[in-house]
């Protein structure tokens, strides 16, 4: 029996990934300078009542709403503000979900989606397996990252649907300037695609420019369809009670979210406990968010002072997010550096390839893990670069 | 800006729909024979157990496991049992997600899947979102429902991939006899296609045949690929909670994990708590579903009682399931007979035509309501018929 064409055509491990799994199966510690789950950094969570919330007794009625429970979306709007609204909201359980519903809403197989470069591994995946293919607009690096509008001429064919943009972008950090934003509203508008913009990093702010659009709710009324995707993921740090969000806007919205709501309802996803508890917890989120926003800043004195030593190495700024690219002499290539500093000075770091980074001299490193394992990290690994 | 062709054209109700909500909107009370949410149905859950599971201290930590947690799929094989391992188990946030992580693994744009008819109307659009069409495979009423492998062999095309049973069905509560399950193997094997088998309401035999198939579980080396699909909806009649899974046996089971494996990936749809609570929701799973059984068998007296005094109606039996097929003179259409009954007696019931039943002649009522109310429903909606 042959399997679908959209699975991958093997499931050989990379040899950063082999080298690692070898590494710890062996004994040996790692630094790991990639961490991205929040819960296992060191905050300080408000166990109690985040528990306490998790088993309201609402959890034991169902009550199933394709838009997600109204209680709980009227507090997200109340989080987002810029005059968003209950109605404007629908639930899912996860961005990742809430990326598949909007790929089946917009787009017929064979349809394509821009999505943008360098960024997280994870677009192709979610369009392929949708049916549909991702063409890559890359930003490039000039003092700043620039979503270049010519790139988004150039990748652009008679069967795209839609842009996806990541505002700030994650690993760049880049957070789009306001001019960028209408550019990418008119392009849009002119070529009649939806626009998707992940806002889950959205509350990090770092080094912003004075120029950026915090968010993309910021436009009230834009001239193309927006949809706006976020969760409890990064707002609350806590990704593992599965509640992601998609603010819809722009023309035609009332006729998406029917189209989203019809979708989500084939599927209903999303557990009752975090919908009851979805309130209450973003109520506690800001205090965890400064925990975080803290040990980012933390971790960036850290490297800048680390990097004073090394004059040849230096770091992009860090308009928001929770990574950093470091720069480096690309004497090797990226892959094989990060595979050096793993077996030579058990650090982990992604080699930009990972974030599809053109061409070689970048490593990316999370901000988020504990400021000791960081900066010994960096201790043991800078003079191997 | 065109949707995609996924979608249904309209979103417009149908007749019975929009004269429940007018009636609804105008105070009506409505006798409903339709409810399928147990949750809504007066069973007494242990709910301080419930809650307490769900607030377990290790919903603080994120272990994103693509298979889910292994302490959940280890109860959840035990609650199989028939040699069934955790690491045959893959969980998901519910049956539907299960089926498009498995329409996903098994096909491309443009194939397509067998499924039953009567059936519940959700295969069509979940194969469609999924770029897939949904063939027919209708099964016919004579004593007993059957499968006709003829139906099958009629329905099957060069891009067929899959066929999907639901064991026992709904509505018509049709146990796959061992027979069926033979000829239902051995085609599917002939064919190269992989077998899809919904035991959600396993559980839940009422009439059951001598011969039926318990649980495709039984067959513990199947000569095709087979995926068990099962869920705490109806397991522990918790669907708020939002946990499902597949088991996957037949030859090449490791690859066919391995590819669920990383499609659940792309997505990590299911919550932490859960995930914690499932072991504990497993124990308490039995008292609720045995107040269950006793519902429907109290509902089916009553039904049986009540048509004594109307012998131009019947009912057919009830194999399992939480559904009865009641027979009925069809001197109009089903889709009329339903709109009177709601507008004249103010009762709530589905037409055959809602799960496919060919012809007229059916109304399909849920079991699973208070006692009570079903009996008031009978009382004032069986006289006219």
């Amino acid at each position: 029996m042959r399997l679908s064409s959209r699975l991958p055509h093997g499931f050989t491990p990379n040899a950063l990934t082999a080298s690692l799994a070898a590494l710890k199966a062996g004994g040996r510690e790692i630094l790991d300078l990639t961490v991205s789950n929040p819960t296992r950094c060191g905050f300080a969570y408000p166990e109690a009542e985040i528990r306490t919330a998790l088993s309201a007794p609402t959890v034991l009625s169902y009550d199933p709403d394709p838009q997600g429970s109204r209680t709980a979306r009227e507090a997200i709007a109340r989080h987002h503000g810029h005059g968003l609204r209950a109605e404007d909201l629908l639930l899912t359980a996860s961005t990742s979900e809430a990326y598949g519903l909007l790929f089946k809403l917009l787009a017929d197989p064979g349809d394509d989606i821009l999505v943008p470069s360098p960024s997280y591994p994870l677009f192709d995946w979610l369009a392929r397996l949708e049916g549909l293919s991702a063409r890559s607009v890359p930003s490039y690096f000039h003092e700043r990252w620039h979503l270049d509008p010519g790139t988004l001429e150039a990748a652009v064919t008679p069967r795209t649907r839609a842009v996806v943009v990541v505002n700030p972008n994650n690993p760049t950090g880049h957070f789009l300037s306001k001019t960028e934003w209408s550019d990418l509203t008119a392009f849009c508008t002119e070529r009649k695609l939806a626009l998707l913009v992940d806002e889950v990093f959205s509350d990090y702010a770092l080094e912003p420019p004075a120029d950026r659009l915090d968010t993309a709710l910021q436009d009230a009324d834009p001239p193309c369809p927006v949809f706006v995707l976020s969760g409890l993921s990064k707002v609350a740090a806590l990704p593992q009670l599965k509640l992601g969000w998609i603010a819809v806007r722009g023309p035609g919205a009332a006729e998406h979210m029917e189209g989203l709501a019809f979708l989500a309802d084939q599927y209903l996803s999303v557990s009752a406990p975090v919908q009851a508890a979805a309130p209450r917890l973003l109520e506690l989120a800001p205090a965890i968010r400064d925990q975080i926003r803290q040990r980012l800043r933390a971790n960036l004195a850290a490297l800048d002072a680390a990097l004073s030593a090394h004059p040849h190495l230096s770091r992009l700024p860090v308009e928001g997010g929770w990574s950093v690219l470091l720069r480096r002499p690309a004497v090797d290539g990226d892959d094989a550096c990060a595979l050096r500093l793993l077996e030579h000075a058990s650090v982990l770091a992604h080699p930009g390839s990972f974030f599809d980074l053109p061409g070689d001299g970048h490593l990316v490193l999370s901000l988020l893990g504990p400021e000791s394992t960081f900066r010994e990290g960096l201790a043991r690994g800078l003079s191997l670069l």
